[in-house]
């Protein structure tokens, strides 16, 4: 009844290959949302309980939690979003992306003084779930290439660069 | 012959209560490799084009790049790490994990002057294979929690804190 290696593999290649398709167009949507600034949008592509695990803060867990943020953020920005997928692997209901993202963030108008833009090149990592049939993102850890800023020098660091 | 909704989610719980078992013991292993400044040893539980998507740098690709990066950080700091595994789910071959980490960083005594020690707090997201029976990180994407440092003020900065 299990089925053989051979015909697991077969079978995990198909998913991967349906799973690839699925992910590219909710990785468009993201861009899309991100840079029309639908912060409601960009939330409902997670899980209920989905996790943005975003660098220099904790991690944002739960829909709420993710559309607040992201809120906050495209009331100061204007911003374009650039997701480019590079593995994917699926094995029924779960999958792993990784792949690279560009972000560019102006400061708005209104912005208050002193908001700095943003130009950043990273990597992600994603943990795909398939529920009801559509893919959404459970867990998303992602992390920029650029090396720290130098800390200003007058003050202690506990950061090594 | 394919199964059931049912059956696959008891298998998958089963495999996944045995990945975890396994994941903790690599686990073990990465942080006693870690603080003991075994980077030979770091590199191997790793697949072989296993990727250590490391924040603020390019990803390491590969079990040399990976060793090489370690080494090049164990004969500076002496180092303290602990791994907190969180969530795991396994499907047959792969599994995903995520949890959180605690880095400390001690500049050795014969490190350059302005060597600055590293105190910290972060989460990861793991992509798990299993190759001949071993579960190896093809994939660990991580991240901290402390917001950037500001940068220095006579510095025009690209990034947004």
């Amino acid at each position: 009844m299990a089925e053989t290696p051979q015909q697991a593999q077969a079978r995990m290649d198909q998913e991967t290959a349906g799973a690839k398709q699925a992910i590219a167009t909710v990785e468009r949507n993201y861009e899309r949302y991100s840079n029309e600034g639908k912060a409601d949008s960009i939330a409902t592509l997670y899980t209920e309980q989905g996790r943005a695990m975003q660098p220099n803060g904790p991690a944002l867990s739960g829909r709420e939690a993710i559309r607040a943020n992201e809120a906050q953020n495209m009331a100061l920005f204007d911003s374009k979003l650039k997701i480019t997928s590079e593995n994917v692997v699926a094995n029924g209901p779960i999958a792993i992306e990784s792949g690279t993202y560009s972000f560019q963030a102006t400061p708005k108008k209104d912005a208050p003084a002193g908001t700095s833009p943003l130009n950043e090149n990273g990597k992600f990592l994603t943990h795909w779930q398939q529920v009801n049939g559509q893919w959404l993102i459970a867990e998303l850890a992602w992390n920029s290439n650029q090396p720290l800023p130098e800390p200003a020098p007058l003050k202690t660091g506990t950061r090594k660069r």
